[in-house]
């Protein structure tokens, strides 16, 4: 059984404020500004999730490579032949994620979704997947369902630029009142090394039905990508790069770059600086447009090309790299960083440049907001280390709030649940402490739970 | 109403192990040996302070560039206009400091200073205002009153190594009992690429009264101003540069990289080498008249073209980067490192470096020493890190204890209590885990409180 | 007196948590799968040590490190004249180490090894000098018998890969059933600017009886030396390079560079790029022979040349760099990182490696684990931080539970208690903010005193 007071530090008179703060904001409705949840199954009124294994294990690349680092094959976890196996599987390595965070969301999914009290185990295996399967099958469990059970106010997907949006346009086109919107995503446009650039043009070229042979239509029809998106509900822009450098090229250099490109001809420098220059372009288009600017950047994807080669790409082999962010994003900065369109939310899976870097940009440029902690530092103590590491920097006020960016739908609730947690948590610190006082702490409390995101993300 | 024990961990022994240590040292006297006040005003025994808009607003850039953060326009924040538009501007927005240094120091200052004990924001502004300014108009309320009320020990400014040192000499000849002395900085003489280079150089020329054309010269005059900044009283030099790098040229190389920068003409790597050449002739010089040498280095200065270009420097756009000293520093350290007379004070505000670099080299060479925590590190949260991370590796004894370096004089007690708090609370946990004993734990505070400045700094 | 409790965190609660804890592991045996202690004192069953100076003072270079950086000299603490005076020395300076781990170390081991309970220092250094020099002298205090009394179930030396393990084959002959087993340490062998290499290849020709001419005898003869480790009792390999780069050679690439360094002709890309090819190569032998392979990277050894010159290696002034293992490691994981019996253990003193590169790596590569914290981090607060930085990302099953690393043998009981404790304090943590259960900590407890140790190094 879940604990009600679970993750608060135990001292009695700073866990009680914790509570009293988490009382505050419990439920309050979720704003989900960033996530990959797959927007068809909200498309189709009557989707039903697949079995457990499918649902639980499978999906979640988090799950996988833990299983993975064990010598657990990915043959046996991704076979879709006996899902009750790789289920059994799980099960019995689940004391693997002990202290995890996924062992934390997975426990509290499978109490708070499913009504599972019992502990997974090898023993408990073929109970819970019982219980899991006779739930997923009941008639009124559906996304559309779960979405007002799970209170959402807003969910964003992440949809490639290139994606005609049609389950977006579907769900629009349903007259259903939940707000689901997308995120222009253009990563492996601005990527000329990405193996499926050519193709890629391609599909934009179709999507927009304007042929793309030079980089002004290039540019003409991202900006008509942007459009599209933002008239589906779109508020914002995600890129994901190795690195968040940034440079304005002049056009006969951008022209000749991508000129070649398209003739397949590439240097590594090239690809550098077309990535670079794009990251600029992306921000000029944002002070145009007021869609908000996202980078996820500093990691090295695919680092086992082994698993990749079999298994493709998301199978837990993206590994953090060290990160520069005050030379990188001078050059984006200096033109467009006191632009009052424009809004840049920055993301790092380098934690040393929260307090180096990130907080003082944060904490100066009107534009620049610090994005919550991501990937590997979305736990507990990552969350710690951050409220410590930035906010006495940058000052709440230049955060935004908690992304839960998973594909996993069924674990926002409990995911959102940890983040509120962990703000009480630090507030409670903070309160008792005396470093801020009773009215601080509880409009600090709404602004972590749903404020910052909602101002942050124009919601 | 300032909690008397706030700032204190919050398990009831420990807090109460915290005070106690707290007690012994919260009376002890202020030693200042790093800061940016302005010495004219202890020259003038009459000095008084301006409105409370341009003493608390306008000459703090951590307070502007918070309110820039979020969209405050510098015209009006730094307008002389009407001092009260300033102020409720601020008080309007003071919210956005909650859990910050700042918002901890003010209100700490505002009620210790001026007794004051509402919270401000816009409904307060005026009273508060009022309250300000009333207190600046009395009679007793100048710099030199406040010294002595604020128990000050000794200050030390931070001076250009071409300023004539007048206040400095006006404070000695008045026969005043305050101790204020001068620190020797040199930055904009070792850095070329200084935009008023050519002019430092004339003013060295001029304040020395020999023509500085040539390196020998140079090197001559900076001797004479460090010998003339000893005569006022300075015990130490401090030396802002980009990087920490630090190696001993050719006296043909130097000499040539001088002479060319006297002509205007100086590349990238010449500068570079040139700083770092300059890093080890001070070491040198330090070694020879006993001048504490500190280094502030890794900071990429105006980041903000924009703003720089508006308002000047010091606005809030000096950002950090990251630093390196184990490989920059060996030069000047397997010359100078283990000389008897030679003590280097080294400041990060990359954290990483701490444990990494910083701590592991004071805790071996006899010269080098760990300043406390800077800039966006001096915080409370920025010193539980500082002292986890360093104290283990480099004894307290290789640490320096606190800096104030502020340009805000009022502020001083606020920040020396925090750091006096946060020692004693960082104590309290080590004596409450009995990793120490109270005896210790009582000498180890006194330390941390005065006694490892005075040795550091020599006063 | 050491209290009982000593070192776990004040909130009466958890405070009982982890004394529990602690107490189903306080009585494990000892592994000690990685350290330096010399084997010689094993082969002489009559082995008594020396004098309290040598033992404590002269043997510990973070003791020496200490004093010296306070300026200390090593003439005076390096002196076999007097031991006693070097002793007297260091009580009058042990204030020093307060708060810091020799301190605690010495103390813990002053108390349950010679059952001192006085304070060390200038009034009480005679004293214990007697009461130290007294218990040496006792027939039993042997390193034999100390083993038994300290429970040690196995403990691995280090040991150049060109030694030719007399001492280990004495403890064999012996019949004594304390096991005492080598680790091979190729380090001056794979790095061709060792200023030894030369004649650590005559020494490697000499020991396995074969001139090594070429590189395909180099690699035999390691592989020969492997071997004749794993006969003694080996499980393990160990690795000791300035940076954890790897690269595959071409066989003509790699040939070409051996045969001119054995021309004494090498370049310092050469001598990097053998290295990186070097550590690849192990990673293959790892492959065949099953030896586990471990990586210390990232420190500048040797940083004070007057130092060094005067009084040798290993003198304090290893002074760690910034480290990069994600770039670096790709090529030999690439090949070697899913082999069934590959096992690769990874240390770093470059903190921020840790939740950005390491726990990444362990927590999906089935080779990977991270070893515990080393060196400068082998401390309270470093194993604090290292659990929180590491385990919600690779799992405590991906690490490798702790390494004493010392040559003083009489401090490896104190040293895993300090483990023992900060593992269980930190399972208190964990258990009372309900993140684990009951049964979850207590698996996690015995795993992180023993079975991890055990399962890593296959012992």
């Amino acid at each position: 059984m879940l604990n009600d007071a679970r993750y608060f530090d135990p001292v009695p008179t700073q866990k009680q404020l914790a509570i009293d703060l988490y009382n505050i904001a419990r439920k309050a409705p979720i704003l989900s500004p960033h996530g990959h949840v797959n927007p068809a199954v909200f498309a189709d009124p009557d989707y039903h999730f697949a079995d457990p294994a499918a649902l639980i294990v499978q999906s979640d690349h988090y799950v996988l490579r833990m299983l993975y680092s064990q010598g657990v094959s990915y043959d046996i976890l991704l076979s879709r032949e006996d899902p009750y196996r790789v289920w059994e599987t799980f099960a019995q390595n689940f004391y693997l994620f002990r202290g995890t965070p996924s062992g934390l969301w997975i426990t509290d999914e499978l109490e708070t979704v499913f009504g599972i009290t019992e502990k997974l185990n090898g023993v408990t295996a073929k109970d819970i997947y019982g219980k899991i399967e006779a739930t997923l099958s009941t008639e009124d469990f559906t996304p559309r369902n779960l979405f007002k059970r799970f209170n959402i106010e807003v969910l964003a997907t992440t949809d490639s630029a290139t994606d005609p949006l049609e389950y977006h346009q579907r769900i629009r086109d349903s007259g259903w009142e939940g707000r689901v919107i997308p995120t222009f995503r253009p990563d492996e446009l601005v990527n000329l090394n990405s193996p499926n650039w050519m193709g890629k043009i391609e599909a934009l070229s179709d999507v927009n039905g304007v042929t793309v042979d030079c980089y002004s239509k290039f540019i003409q029809a991202i900006e008509q990508r942007r459009t599209a998106f933002k008239a589906l509900g779109a508020t914002a822009v995600d890129i994901g790069v190795g690195s968040p450098r940034t440079v304005k090229l002049t056009p006969s250099e951008i022209d000749r770059i991508f000129a070649s490109a398209l003739k397949g001809d590439t240097s590594p420098g090239d690809a550098d600086l077309f990535s670079a220059h794009m990251l600029y372009e992306m921000g000029r288009m944002s002070c145009e447009d007021g869609l908000v600017m996202q980078i996820h950047s500093g990691v090295h994807r695919n680092h086992n090309p082994r698993v990749f080669e079999r298994y493709g790409a998301d199978m837990g082999f993206d590994i953090p790299i060290a990160a520069e962010f005050t030379n990188n994003l001078q050059p984006l900065l200096a033109d467009f960083g006191d632009h009052p369109h424009f809004r840049l939310i920055l993301f790092t899976v380098d934690e040393g440049t929260c307090s180096r870097e990130l907080a003082p940009l944060a904490g100066a440029y009107p534009s620049v907001k610090l994005g919550p902690p991501w990937w590997f530092l979305d736990s507990w103590h990552g969350m710690k280390r951050y409220f410590e590491a930035v906010m006495e920097t940058a000052g709440i006020y230049n955060t935004v709030g908690f992304n839960d960016d998973t594909r996993a739908f069924l674990s926002i609730p409990a995911r959102h649940d940890v983040w509120r947690r962990a703000a009480a948590n630090w507030l409670a610190g903070l309160l008792s402490r005396r470093m801020i006082d009773e009215n601080d702490a509880e409009e600090m409390m709404m602004e972590m739970a749903v404020g910052l995101s909602r101002a942050a993300y124009n919601l």
